[in-house]
């Protein structure tokens, strides 16, 4: 019986990558999960990762450190910058990590060749990408282009593939989707600032973004939150 | 007066980046060097760097840990795996540690942007690249692709310049021109598996390569070795 095929997904412990590697899982691949710890302000998103790699059956799940707080620029591993609660505006937000995505896909890449995978998967997402430019489709091209060049196996003329499955789809999409395969979403964290229990702000982009598509899918989000929302437009 | 523009140059503290750095400096930039401690074998080539950087009198010097050793995959991380040292062979070798250069230009990258430089700089090198897929042009020229995609300043028209100054020019090259700008090559390491006191053994590609280059420049090379050697064909 030929084993199936390995692939490295990149898990953050939020809601799209739980639900990326949900979809790794139902495209019959054997899950090497990869967290990066890259200085957040917090561990939550860790724990979370950790739980969902847990119930997921993943066959390892790696935790690598890299310290992107020493490169500076974002509000997301800086102390001294204030995660934006006022909304959703125009442009790339403070919370953009300088060239993270990239980053990460790289490690990711050299985790993968390592194994012996040829498949990298990544939640990332085009349409509520809250304006971050390494979330676009044609970043993502660009990368499996970079990865064919930059290794062995594109040598050997053999290929990657880098899944972005939900690249496409809306937040609600993605929170359907998540809860056709089963994810247990209780175990995901998504907030940018969470207290020190791991309870989402609500205020942030990404809580706003969350919360927003789960009203809309009219099922109650599983995971903790600091105060009682009714409403919080997106 | 204008102040010079930033560049980010990526240290290892071996001949080549060194050399590269350099070069950098003679083109009017003002350096910020980046060296990547990844769980090598040895900490010899991290001191190089530091012994490096101090002399070219660089801006800040930024040592990140990064433990690419936890992926796995190549004789220079592991230490199960031997360094070769039989001589250069063909094809890749095992002490290629996967997708290293795009790990290193995407930090680099990254950081380059939190400081608003838009120069790059590595000192790869095609000629006497040893087989590295990721020494290659096209590899290159697909990063500086990517990193005008992935960045907040490619989404404002700017570009990122990745420059590899090396690319073409052989070991032979390198030295001399390295001697030409001045560096101290008594502060580089270049062996790929030192002794405790930070000598070279001679004998895998890096030392053949270095030495073979020295010899035909016909200057003695001022790094430690470990024995005295007559003449070691690359």
């Amino acid at each position: 019986m030929a084993s199936s095929p390995k692939a490295v997904v990149l898990l953050s412990g939020g809601l799209d990558s739980a639900t990326c590697l949900a979809l790794a899982a139902r495209d019959g691949f054997d899950l090497y999960a990869l967290t990066l710890r890259y200085g957040q302000r917090h561990a939550a998103e860790v724990d979370a990762a950790r739980r969902v790699a847990e119930r997921q059956g993943v066959r390892r799940h790696l935790i690598l450190d890299v310290d992107l707080a020493a490169i500076g620029g974002s509000a997301l591993t800086a102390i001294d910058l204030a995660v934006p609660k006022g909304g959703l505006a125009a442009g790339i937000p403070s919370t953009y990590v300088p060239a993270r995505n990239t980053i990460f896909l790289a490690i990711a890449l050299g985790w993968a060749e390592s194994l012996g995978a040829r498949d990298l998967f990544m939640g990332v997402n085009a349409i509520d990408y809250s304006g971050y430019p390494d979330c676009r489709p044609a970043f993502i091209a660009a990368f499996e282009q970079l990865a064919n060049l930059a290794t062995r196996a594109g040598v050997d003329g053999e290929r990657f593939r880098i899944h972005a499955p939900l690249q496409h789809l809306t937040k609600v999409e993605i929170v359907r989707q998540g809860l056709a395969l089963g994810v247990d979403f209780a175990r995901t964290r998504t907030c940018y600032d969470p207290d020190a229990d791991g309870r989402g702000c609500c205020l942030c982009d990404a809580c706003r973004l969350r919360l927003a598509a789960f009203a809309e899918v009219g099922v109650a989000d599983p995971a903790p939150y600091q105060d009682l929302v009714i409403a919080v437009p997106p």
